[in-house]
């Protein structure tokens, strides 16, 4: 059963902000909901706004039955809720703020700072805790992502942060990370003798990461054409997901086991430069198109657009990992925006069977497929040939998925949010789901490279319609190698 | 699609009796339905009886009203049956029978001739078939089992049929081999990497064959009597699983590489006799209990029970194979009448997982199963483990079934009997799917040396209450290796 964390001061930077109405307070709640907090855990909710604790209340009970799926919502909770929580308005900048903050918490419990400020605040508000006694251990800082632009803004960040926090003590936040399909991929990995034997070069012909929106930038043009689809998604979630995918088994199940091993992934990364970057990488920017039906209007028509942006709204690329496990094995990323399904899936494709007992009825064996869905729905499908019953085909073969979708299958449990997860391991002081500062700062040495390569080379990104799975480019990406996107 | 067999004279010895009733005509007639019997293609049954064409008519169709499913039947399908049916009344032991036969078959189809007779027939229908000019080329000939009792008496009914027959126009059935799971046993071995590369004492661990009736001797006790559930099941149907799964990869999907390599497992069975018998073998009998919540008598006071009987009704066998590929691998097997369920299915265990990085939270690691079912419902489950959804649980591991019901996948598409498929093979002269001579001569050799071993250890088979899975010897078998029956 579930280990139910001490007494804490959660305390949440940026209460108003927009994470924390859509993503943290509901998972306060849930987490509430469930019996997961102590009946002496309190959340504090810090903002600018000069608020009565009323006014606050209001604020937080609203967003709640605003964020919160309905048949979750009770009443009694939503008091319980609104009991634990306390409201000081802070200015950040503000020394004086940290001294009231330092009032309304106790000493006797641990004090957890969630940072969901952007991150040009860390550093100010880390030496604001430090000044007041509040960085001291057992405390800890949770950090929203990005950190950073590059590898010298991530950096800064992280020294700004160390400068208060030991590493130990600080919680970077990769919400891929907190979502049950990834957690249950280090079940298959390695409680399944089926997999564990067969999880390198020897069985595995390719493996792909797809992370596909529907969604165009939101309303957040400027913010989104400053990082671009490489920063936003693949600096940290797909890289973070190909690590644990292509990791040495850690000893253990613990943060340092873990983090070690993902490093090491990180640091073999075969480098993206001017030398392979059109070989192995393809941009794209969405134009207008349809998607779910609906016209949508292009990348440079959006709202709050700068008319001669050449930031990508889609990356594909073919990733190599120079080690002995993943020698000549690509391992296929895509994410973009516009794309005509939401979709985040990891498919292992294991290598064909070279001889063909079959070729009579089938000429082609399709080859066994391991596919990990995170998104929409979560659940794990193993693919494999089977005859297709009836005397007439004879051995007519097909392949067949044998399925686990999760919800079905484990009685329509419903599946906690990421940052349920993350935010209760934070509480638990485990920090095996959250990203050291040497895989985020290696993970931007190989990013920018690829930038640089990009911006070297001086083409625009490739026009794609929205709705369509990117520019041709993605396509030849694999076709290049006989391979294709698993659609 | 489906190769129609071109236009053939079936001839059923013994049409009246009950395997011809019960399966063989019902076969033929959902082979017509399904449009699988070319428009020449007569049926030809024989019997002593001397029956009117119109009397045998009757009986045909009022057989095809009991044993063929409701839905299945349709006047004007039974109609185009009756047309194809024609009746020859002889006496197997009298040459001009055979010559009224010869009138009644067309010299320009190829005659098949199903010796649905006891084997003690078999050579003089053989020899009056070869009298009239019959037996020649391309003529075939099927036999049912029992090829014999023991490599004696199988050798001279063999003998007997090879001085009319060619071994190439000579087809044994085996029901077994005509079972759907069983044909895609060789799909999924073959088809899919992720198992052909895992097939073998690296990956796996050990494999289970239960055969487990419900029913009892069903009045037939005097003819079971003789041949005991070793030589009732385990000759013939689990010697024939066991082969197709250990057998080496053949190059082709042909008669010749399967039956082969089939024949090279058979050799490399580790001879059970008196040194190892008690160690290796469980043999059990019946007592009155509960069979489905019925009361059913014990094996001894069934209709027509000799007092003193050991005949076993159970057998439990600990199977080695001395080749390369099955060194150290256990292969246990079980079939029994009065047991718990109708079942029979393959259940193959990989290897544990040696290192256990969940140990906080799941102390043991279920290995991974691929189970074939048989019997009642063919299918097929892969049993992999997978973290359960949800936060408090953290990492709690659960072994899942990812499975394929045969039924349900398929569109509900109607399973064919292992009948069809075989009469349908021989119409087409396949003969991959039936069983060679050698191969039931090296079956006989290696069972006769476990009754020989039982004969002279003389010990009475141990009692078991019906409704249960046999003796306890049958547990011990697995539990002395550490291991257990799958459940």
């Amino acid at each position: 059963m579930t280990e139910r964390p001490k007494n804490c001061d959660f305390v949440l930077f940026g209460v108003l902000g927009d994470l924390s109405r859509r993503k943290l307070l509901p998972a306060l709640y849930q987490l509430d909901k469930s019996g997961l907090l102590s009946s002496g855990t309190r959340i504090i909710g810090t903002a600018r706004n000069d608020l009565t604790a009323s006014e606050a209340l209001e604020r937080v009970e609203k967003t709640l039955r605003e964020f919160v799926a309905k048949g979750d919502l009770d009443d009694n909770l939503l008091d319980r809720f609104c009991k634990r929580f306390h409201y000081v308005p802070m200015d950040f900048s503000e020394l004086s703020s940290y001294a009231s903050l330092k009032e309304t918490l106790q000493a006797e419990q641990t004090a957890i700072f969630y940072l969901a400020t952007p991150p040009s605040m860390y550093a100010t508000i880390c030496s604001g805790l430090e000044q007041q006694g509040l960085a001291k251990q057992p405390a800890r800082v949770i950090l929203e992502k990005p950190i950073g632009h590059n590898l010298g803004s991530s950096q800064e960040i992280n020294q700004a942060v160390a400068r208060y926090f030991d590493e130990n003590q600080v919680y970077r936040i990769d919400h891929y990370l907190g979502k049950e399909t990834v957690l249950n991929l280090l079940a298959l990995r390695f409680a399944n003798a089926l997999f564990s034997s067969n999880w390198d070069n020897n069985a595995i012909d390719h493996i792909q990461i797809t992370a596909a929106e529907q969604v165009g930038v939101e309303g957040r043009w400027g913010y989104y054409d400053d990082a671009g689809q490489l920063r936003d998604m693949v600096q940290n979630h797909l890289l973070q997901v190909l690590s644990l995918i292509a990791m040495e088994p850690p000893s253990r199940l613990d943060a340092e086991s873990i983090r070690e091993e993902k490093l090491k992934v990180l640091k073999a990364l075969r480098p993206i430069d001017e030398s392979n970057c059109q070989e192995v990488t393809v941009r794209g920017q969405y134009q207008a198109g349809f998607v779910a039906d609906q016209r949508v209007p292009g990348y440079l028509d959006e709202d709050g657009a700068r008319n001669n942006s050449q930031t990508e709204t889609f990356v594909g690329l073919k990733v190599n990992i120079d080690n002995w496990r993943w020698s000549g094995v690509p391992f296929y990323l895509r994410t973009g925006k516009r794309m005509p399904e939401k979709r985040s899936e990891v498919v292992i494709t294991f290598k064909k069977q070279l001889h063909n007992i079959f070729n009579d009825t089938t000429t082609e064996l399709p080859p066994n497929k391991l596919v990990i869905r995170l998104q929409p729905d979560e659940g794990v499908e193993v693919q494999i040939l089977n005859k297709i019953p009836g005397l007439g085909e004879r051995m007519h073969l097909k392949a067949t998925n044998l399925d686990l979708s999760f919800n079905e299958t484990f009685e329509k449990k419903r599946i906690a949010d990421a940052y349920e997860r993350l935010l209760l391991e934070a509480m638990q002081g485990n920090q095996y789901l959250f990203v050291h500062r040497d895989e985020v700062e290696y993970a931007w040495r190989w990013i920018d490279s690829i930038v640089a390569a990009w911006d070297n080379n001086e083409q625009p990104p490739k026009a794609y319609q929205a709705g369509t799975w990117g520019p041709v480019g993605s396509v030849s990406l694999l076709a290049q190698d006989g391979r294709q996107w698993d659609e």
